[in-house]
Order: structure tokens, then C-alpha cells, then sequence
């Protein structure tokens, strides 16, 4: 076999980068659980008809065949998820009757997406995604929830700061009725687009396609020009002169979620009123989010989501959602790659024991069995080189300590070193411990590398 | 939509079942780090030529296609994976420059095989595999280590009691030439069957498709029936007669693994040297592993592997490997359909706090942010219904403990009820804790269930 080259979309990491990305999903499941999110995993594949139930992602699927389908026709009838919001809503009407609802859980998996690679979107990737779903109804105040635990999260995240975009699809639709649309579909698809296309542009494809007037035009970008990270947004909304029973239901809905958010906001994590947002996916009805992170607007969105009440239905009982996205491959592997983050060793190791020479195998053996049995990840040398050797056998690894044993297996005290400083003392392995935080691979930021590409 | 149904061979977990696979999950991560095994992914595809090395396997993969591909020739050349130790020595062979050798790795993620689902057989599955492999030479210390460390890991599931079979491909083919069979490689195929066809039928087919005469198809025979949870294999082996270098080897080799094994084995986990072990797949070389967990024959093997010295090669140099695979679904989810394995609760939350009425959501969820902020998950009342209605929310999901909350959301304090007792005492939610056994979802075992089907 020649050496084989890496397929592009489909990012795989280093050691020391997986122990980073281990160490995020690691910090956002137990911020998930402790907000009483439960864990799921859903299969990777769901039959073609689901996947394309929504149009617009229908070319990025991957399609499953068997090699050797027994009649040769091809196709299984199956494709790979593109993402996990799909694939929940399908969970929940199959075991309805099983879950407790409302029902919290988090999926940590990959998805796949047959798209064009580029930095931060990629083929194969990794996603973190809360939902609260509920049958019948489900009360606005879980909205404000699920913005709340995302925040909690991503504070926690050793990454640049994050901002959540909020907005709410029946303040915008509210408001494009309001001013007498004809389709106001079409005016959100369109608006949707102002992070892509010119003012202008949009402006002209509104009377173009959505057939609005120029005045009307005029009136949508002004309310999509309109941002604040408190409720303020609501006053200069309603200063537009503009009137709608729908657009005061979603003002309403809006000012919730950012005073909801107001005491998890921080410098860390920041939540705006964004009238532009509108999300192009058409299952949304209430509250929209986006994520982004500072520095890193190249990536767009990292993340995403809102309230949907319609998704999942088997047509006698609706079971309304909503829930927040967040891209961790979309976030992770540009900044590891960059440099940007990484981690102090790239083995769990904490301790390396030496070996004396090849017959003293079962004294080291017996060390490191008795380090591990107090939580201390510990290696046996591979070989019984000299101590100098073995010093640098560590050192390429990051591993913060060599022990060398002294006497037989049985005694098992010795000798432990730190091998940054060089510093040596006398141990006994039921009693030595490392400082905490060398205990595993740490995470290191160099946040200098974030603006060179 | 209607309600969907689910696909055959793509298991699926409810809430509490999942609770039990992190568990399982955790333990195994948390054993391999603390033997310094890293962490790692690959990606879910592999050009298909990869995937085809290994003729035998070729049926089962399923292949990629984009679904609207724009020269419209179908196949994207790519396939999902079907074990992890093809993608790994791909891995180790495109990264080689960057790894440190030898590299202990652990790997737990799915994999597909398009093959027919039946109880512990999936179309999608996840497996735990650990590998050690080095440059050029690897120690074979390192046969001994796998299986320790497997031995510890398992040995620490909530599983039944595990079988650790182990056999030598050095002695059984240095056995084999002894006896002067003409085609080693042919006896191994068909001594590998003896778990599926009788003894007669194997003999017959040693004699018409290996070459063998009668005599020599009796004396494999012999060979395969010699069983030892200890070193006395070598005596019974040496007793039938057969001389060869090779042979001696691969005794000296099984005979190392089994002593190494003893400190680790014990009532949950037995290593047996077993000499019918053969192993179809080709690229084994020495050391041959299979597991069986106990009760659960007709599962056959949970997991296997063995030394392969040659399975990772760009032509210049060569990357040795050993290592093990377990099948955490082909193990749990038989256990999880059967009732013998569950958890006591289908929500990480230890906690729910009551809501006293729908004013009062904020001092409820300061509470529980407070709660939280020291570790115990925590959530908060959909509706202010009745507390008797709560308490009964909370027994729905197993909470063990409600929060009744007195006055404003600065005081905090309030009175605690452990549901199971009815116990209620008052509490202040920066101080009060749970049992630590009541912080997480707990395993739960019903032996009784295991033999019923």
C-alpha cells in the first residue's frame, strides 16, 4: 500500500487534537446534563423519503448502497443523516408512546453532507444539538430554556467568545403582513440572504420576486437593520409605524428570550436581538437562533435553530420542538488547525514508569497498576533503554513524570521526576499523587494564531 | 407522516437503555486512559479499495453515492467502514510522520456491515477497540498488554463474566507443517469452522480440500481440542509428537500471554488457552484472541483480534500491530432488549424543582442553577400543576428528589422530598447534596432475566 492521502470534507484529527475535541464534548455533555438533557444517539441512516421531505438539502445526501445488492438494482433505500434534527423528529413519533414528555436530550454525533468542503464545512462532521419536545404544546418559557443551557455550554468552551442571534419568525412575518405583502414566504427566503447579497440586490429581489413595492422594500430592510443586545429592539420596531397582531405576539416572544438570557450573557457569551435573521429552513415558527463566533465570521454560522411545531406529527398528535444546534467540528477544526488550540500532551499518560532493565518488567508493571488503581493514568517504557532514553521517550509525548522503581515488585517505592524542571523525590505509588491539572492532557490557547490563516 | 417503524440491524436505545451504554462507555474509555491508550477517530469512509483488501468482507460494505452527482455516474468510491482496524492502520500509514511509536490508540465508534441482522448481529454497530502498534518492531510485551488491559476493562462493565480465549497462529501452523501439511494456510480456514460444523464434517474437508490424509486431519483435530486456563497446554501439545521451530515459538508466545494474563484474570474475566482458535481473517500473524461472554454463547465471539505484523506497510517501512476489538452493541443491546440490563432513571436529573405557581419559574430556576452550579443536575417543573402532579412528573422519569421552594428566588431555601421514602427535609441549595449514588443514572441488573428469551 502506498501512503495514503487525506480525503477532502472528511477532517481527522491528531491525538493531541482529539484529546481537545474530547475535551469540549466531555465539558458540553455534562452542561447538558445538568440541565437534565439526556443523552441519544439515532442511527446513521434514515429512509430516502425522510431525508427529502425538505427539498432544499436534498442534493447533499449520501445515498447507501450494498456492494453486492442480492438483485443487483442498486440503491437501499437509505442515506446518511445530514443532520440531527430530522432524525430526532422521527425518534420521537417512533417510541412516543416510551418517552416522557417533555422530553430534553442532547445528540452529540456526525453528520454527512455531499457539499463542496471548505474551512468549517465539512463532508463528514461533528454536531452538538439540544431540543425539548412535547406533545401537543409546548410552553414559550422552554425557548428561553434552551438559549439559556446553550449559553451555559459555550461559556464553559476553551473557544473565542460566541454571540447568539435571536429573532422570531412571527415578529417578521407579523410585520411583513402588516405592511401588506402579498407572499411573505418569499420576502423571508429573500431576507435571508442579506448576509450573501447586496442591500441593493435584496431590495430589487423584493419587488422582483417576493413583489413588494419599493416603499414596502424599503420597510423590510429597515426593520432587518434594527440589532440590540437588550430589549430596545422592541421600541424601534414599533417605531417603524407598523401594525400587526402577529408582529406583537412575536416582540413579545423575542423580548422573553433576551431577558431570559440577560443573566447568563456575559463577556463570554453575548445575545442579540438580530431583526435581519430569518433561517431559510421552513419548519421554523416561532424563535430563531444563530451562533456565531467572534473572529470567525468567515464561518458564518456555528450553530443554529428555534422552535418548530409542526415537525414531527403522525398526523393525529403534533409534538411541537424547539432546540439550538452547535457546529463543533465547524468550530474545532479550523481552530486546531490554525494552531489556535491544542493540547499539552498527546498520550493520557500522566506518569511514565522506566524500566531497569528487561527482567525488571513486572516491578515497573506492578508501579503502574498501583498508580492506576488511584486514578493516575500511567505507561510502562517500551524498552529498557538508558534513563536518558526514557526521559526523552516522555518528553516527545508531553508526559509530565518518570517514575524509575526502586527495589522488587513487591517494595515498588522509587524515585519520581518532573521532567519540565528536572525536580526528583522519593515516592511511594499508593501515596504520590500529580498536581490535579496534570492529571490529564490539558488545553492549551494560543490566541495570537487566531488571525493568521 | 405516519409512524415510523424501525430497520432491521440499526438498533435503537430509549433514554434509559442510552444511560447504560455511556456507562459502559465510560468505564472503557476511562480503563484505556488510564493504560495511556489515546483517544481516536477516523472518518466513517474509506475509498473502497481500502475496504476491498480483504476479499471475505467485500459484501458487506455498504458504498456512498452523492444522490444528485453531477456526471451522474453514481458512486462516490467511498464506503462506510466496516471494522476499525482497516481505517486505523490507513490512519497510522497517512500520519505516520506526526505519531510517536509505539502508539497505543483506543477507537470506539460505529461501524456498518450490509450483512444479515440477527440477534448481536447489526447492520450498524459500535465496537471498542484498542491497538499498540510501533515501527518496524513491536516488543511482543505488547501481545501481554492488550489483553491485560482489555482484562481490566471488561472486568469493570456491568456485564456477565467474559472469556478471553487466546491461541498462537505460530503454533498452530508451526504444527501444521510438523505434520506436513501441504497447505497451512487452508488447515487454519477450515479448523476455524469447528464452531460451526462437526468434527466429522471438518475432518472430511481437511482431507478433500487441505490436502491432509486421514491421519494428519486426526492430529489437528487432537490439537484443537486441547484447552487450558493455564500454562499446561504446552505439555499436552508437546505430547502429541509434533516437532517444528515454529511450533516452539508459538508455544513459548501463548504460553507468556497466559502467565501474563493470571494477575488480571479472576471470577468476571477467564483467559483460556484455546487451540482451536484459529481466526479466519489473513493478516494475523501470531497471537490470536477471541471473547465470549458467558450465558451468551449464541452470540458467538464479542469480540477478538491478535498480533498482525504486516497489515500497515507503504512499502518502505512497516507498522506491527496488536490489539482487541469489543462489541459494546453486539453485548449490550441483547441485554438492554432483554430487560437484564437498565437504568434507574431515563433523565440525568437528580432533582426536579416544583414550581409553585407559573409567577414564581424564576426562584425555581435560581434554585436549580444553584444546585447545578455544585454538580447535581437539575430541572426545573414544565407547569405549575399540583404538586402531587409534580411528584408524580418526577416519578415518571425516576427523579429521586423534588425541591419544594419557600419564598423569593434570593432566599433559595425550601424543603427537599426524597420521593422513594417520602422523606422531606428543609434545605438550602448551596449546601444540601444527594446520596453520591442518587448524582447519576444508575446501572441496573436483573440476572434472572438472562436466560429468557
Amino acid at each position: 500500500m502506498t501512503k495514503p492521502t487525506p480525503l477532502s470534507g472528511f477532517p481527522e484529527l491528531l491525538p493531541a487534537q482529539r484529546a481537545v475535541e474530547q475535551h469540549v464534548i466531555d465539558r458540553l455533555r455534562r452542561t447538558f446534563e445538568l440541565h437534565g438533557f439526556a443523552s441519544l444517539e439515532t442511527r446513521a441512516v434514515e429512509p430516502m423519503d425522510q431525508l427529502l421531505r425538505k427539498g432544499e438539502t436534498s442534493k447533499e445526501v449520501y445515498v447507501l448502497r450494498r456492494l453486492h445488492d442480492l438483485d443487483g438494482s442498486g440503491d437501499s433505500g437509505m442515506g446518511l443523516h445530514f443532520d440531527l434534527t430530522v432524525p430526532f423528529a422521527r425518534y420521537v413519533l417512533e417510541n412516543a408512546g416510551r418517552l416522557e414528555f417533555p422530553f430534553r436530550r442532547y445528540q452529540i454525533q456526525k453528520a454527512w453532507r455531499g457539499e463542496r468542503p471548505q474551512e468549517g464545512r465539512f463532508r463528514e462532521f461533528t454536531q452538538a444539538d439540544i431540543d425539548v419536545v412535547a406533545r401537543d404544546d409546548l410552553p414559550f418559557h422552554f425557548d428561553v430554556e434552551v438559549a439559556r443551557v446553550m449559553a451555559d455550554a459555550l461559556s464553559g468552551l476553551p473557544l473565542p467568545p460566541m454571540r447568539l442571534r435571536v429573532n422570531n419568525r412571527k415578529l417578521i412575518e407579523g410585520f411583513y403582513r402588516g405592511i401588506g405583502a402579498p407572499d411573505p414566504a418569499a420576502v423571508i427566503t429573500i431576507i435571508d440572504k442579506l448576509d450573501k447579497m447586496s442591500t441593493d440586490a435584496v431590495a430589487a429581489s423584493l419587488v422582483a420576486d417576493a413583489g413588494l413595492s419599493d416603499v414596502q422594500a424599503q420597510q423590510c430592510l429597515r426593520l432587518a437593520e434594527i440589532e440590540s443586545t437588550d430589549t430596545t429592539f422592541a421600541d424601534r420596531v414599533r417605531g417603524l409605524g407598523v401594525a400587526h397582531e402577529l408582529l406583537e405576539v412575536g416582540i413579545a416572544e423575542l423580548e422573553a428570550v433576551v431577558e431570559g438570557c440577560a443573566s447568563v450573557a456575559g463577556p463570554r457569551f453575548q445575545v442579540v436581538a438580530s431583526l435581519s435573521l430569518a433561517r431559510g429552513l421552513d419548519y421554523y415558527t416561532g424563535t430563531v437562533f444563530e451562533i456565531y463566533m467572534d473572529g470567525f465570521e468567515n464561518l458564518k454560522s456555528v450553530g443554529g435553530g428555534g422552535r418548530y411545531d409542526a415537525l414531527a406529527s403522525d398526523g393525529r398528535t403534533t409534538y411541537p420542538g424547539v432546540g439550538l444546534s452547535f457546529g463543533i467540528s465547524r468550530t474545532l477544526v479550523p481552530l486546531l488547525s490554525r494552531g489556535v488550540l491544542s493540547a499539552d500532551r498527546s498520550v493520557p499518560s500522566a506518569v511514565l514508569v522506566a524500566l531497569v532493565d528487561d527482567d525488571a518488567r513486572e516491578t515497573s508493571d506492578a508501579v503502574a497498576q498501583r498508580l492506576r488503581a488511584r486514578g493516575i493514568p500511567t505507561e510502562v517504557a517500551a524498552s529498557a533503554q538508558k534513563f536518558g532514553k526514557q526521559i526523552r521517550y516522555a518528553e516527545r509525548r508531553g508526559i509530565p513524570f518518570v517514575w524509575f522503581p526502586e527495589g522488587d515488585a513487591t517494595e515498588g517505592t522509587g524515585r519520581v521526576r518532573d521532567i519540565r524542571s528536572g525536580k526528583q523525590v522519593d515516592a511511594d505509588p499508593d501515596v504520590w499523587e500529580p498536581p490535579a491539572d496534570d492529571l490529564r492532557p490539558r488545553v492549551v490557547t494560543s490566541p495570537t494564531k487566531e488571525h493568521h490563516e
